[in-house]
């Protein structure tokens, strides 16, 4: 490899790595971000990318445009050695580090039911939501072919879950009768294992979004459990089966540890209350990855991996780390193109106030000048015209 | 298949296609369009997609979209039955027709140069130009990495090898020293087995487009004839080895004709002055595709659509069919972010004008309001900033 690196390795340029890096930037620390990806992903919005009214670009930002003083490397770590503090990358080289700020956020899990990985569509990824978009207009052109009905099911009712839901639903009903004329009869189908959509909020926003989908023709089941993803469809619990050309899994976060660290049984890693493995206070753990017990939501992981950062500089420094806390500023999931709901200060808010909010917050951290701006264009243009632009299969 | 399909078959939503399409719409005659892709490229600006300064969908346009009063079947087709009148698709199906119209294009060509299929990158569908992308931004994070010096070699001097070697260097130019300083050295050199660059422009403009690359940056080097690509470079006829991490194929278009189809040496399909099929005068072939000897330029591809779309209409009114008449608009190459040359009514036209022009009639051209605008913001903002925006890899 050439040259030296440095000495303070953030491994993982999601909302906490990146939100630790910015703290090292503001302090003229030199460090190394190392991520298997060139991009940060703005994952809130990688719903509308799967459903065509984004383009993918518009909520990734290369890293290196991103880091100044840092250096940055592409590569896929394979595990860590505590003990000889180094990185294993999956090419065969080791990276030594002084301090280590790990936050490889989550995976998706399959909550052991079976077909899953086989039949599911994910939702994490920039690449798994290309494939969803592509899975998508490649079904509406076989419908169309056939004349046959189209049905798409949406397996989990929290936010990921609602909002993909919502946006399938808009997009059926602008592209069906401009474009597929020919497909006769379209469903989309949410299906909640629990009692009600969006368990993190107030029951009376749960309502809210369950009329809200309903009106968008969205089919919400609740009390419906997966219990097997099948060839073409799902099977409940209660032996129903399902049609589904489409199966998107929007259900289930692991953590995804680095062999070598610790993890409980959903894949999370326990630190002390600073953040920091028992035993190697050089090693942070920050985000999605941590298993204290917070919520996995991006303020979290910006929170906790600015939180990791100033405990490192505070090491660096000879003082003592400080106790993380968390400053919850509530929660949002946006449902179709102009309704929202929002947990905030206290209380709950609904309807296009609520959206308006979310639109605001989420243009707000949009990483770059150049997305905030594509991002605003591509959305005033699909609310002006109705038309998701993205309906591109490429070859 | 659901119902019965159009007697009236378009097989190919390129230019050709799309402007045969277009004819047949405002006739208020009842087509099919056929395509293995879902979309319509505009394919001269392609270069600015593999070198990240636009977004792929912004130069793509989904077919179902841009048709109207016909129908559309993403399809590959396999063959042409003449006698039987009839399309055979890869899938099996088969599509009576009673007029065809034949519009599938060229295809690079590797001119019998051995490892141009294994080792070259070619630039002529949207998956080509994100693969060129793909491939850049990984040749420059190794390089970063070993800190070792990187070298894109483009093999063509006509109008693509001079666009995508002049965006070549202007990308670098940005990237190199604010993402990538740890890259000692890069290179562009264009490779021309000519005596000079766009040799269908008069000897003048070859030479400003000579100036103007150099200026930027691109080695260019003439009667440089390429005899093999290897591992990492090429071979030149002379012996000489130039070393390459990625090597752009951008010479040698060859018709794509269908099994079924006579076709010439250079695959391109021989036809009556009325763009029809001797002896099958119910099949017209048009673009690329046509072995008439018109040059495989989009103005041509658009005017033969068209016209044999109207000749097809004269048939279908008893009338007798025209000879295709070609109106030459001259034609136009751009290199790097402000200069291009044109021959023009006669007139050969180079510098800022020329790139005026340039830039105008491609607005003009590109289908669809929402590309037009999108690809404006994207060169303005590209033009204001400098910063070729899309620099990221879908995993």
């Amino acid at each position: 490899m050439g040259g030296a690196w440095p000495e303070v390795v953030i491994l993982g340029g999601g909302f906490a790595g990146l939100a630790a890096a910015r703290v090292l930037e503001r302090a003229r620390v030199p460090y190394l971000l190392v991520d298997a990806r060139n991009h940060h992903l703005f994952q809130p919005l990688l719903y509308q990318v799967a459903t065509g009214f984004l383009e993918g670009p518009a909520i990734a930002y290369p890293l290196r445009a991103l880091v100044r003083r840092g250096r940055v490397l592409l590569a896929r770590a394979r595990a860590v050695d505590l003990e000889g503090r180094r990185l294993l990358l999956e090419d065969g080289d080791v990276l030594p580090y002084r301090h280590l700020v790990v936050a490889t956020g989550s995976l998706p899990s399959d909550l052991g039911v079976p077909g899953v990985g086989e039949r599911a569509l994910l939702l994490k990824t920039l690449g798994q939501a290309l494939r969803v978009r592509h899975r998508l207009l490649m079904a509406l052109e076989r419908a169309a072919r056939e004349g046959a009905p189209l049905s798409l099911v949406v397996v989990g009712g929290g936010p990921t879950g609602v909002e993909l839901s919502g946006a399938l639903a808009e997009f059926l009903r602008y592209a069906l009768p401009r474009d597929f004329p020919e497909i006769p009869e379209a469903r989309v189908v949410l299906l909640e294992a629990g009692p009600r959509l969006l368990p993190a909020f107030r029951p009376a926003l749960s309502r809210y979004a369950e009329r809200a989908l309903a009106h968008l023709g969205v089919e919400v089941r609740l009390g419906a459990q997966v219990a097997a993803v099948e060839e073409r469809g799902v099977r409940l619990a209660s032996g129903e089966g399902l049609v589904g050309d489409l199966i998107l899994w929007a259900v289930g976060v692991r953590g995804n540890p680095l062999p070598g660290l610790p993890a409980d049984a959903r894949g999370r890693v326990p630190t002390d209350p600073y953040l920091r493995l028992p035993g190697h206070p050089e090693v942070y753990v920050v985000g999605d990855l941590n298993g204290l017990g917070f919520p996995q939501l991006a303020p979290v992981a910006l929170q906790q991996g600015a939180w990791a950062a100033g405990n490192l500089l505070r090491a660096l420094r000879g003082q003592d780390p400080l106790p993380f806390r968390y400053r919850d500023r509530g929660q949002l999931a946006v449902i179709g193109r102009n309704r929202a709901v929002a947990e905030l200060w206290g209380r709950g808010l609904a309807g296009f106030p609520a959206w308006l909010l979310w639109a605001f917050v989420h243009l707000r951290e949009l990483v770059g000048f150049r997305n905030r701006l594509l991002v605003f264009l591509d959305w005033a243009y699909t609310y002006l015209f109705r038309e998701p632009g993205v309906r591109v299969l490429p070859d």
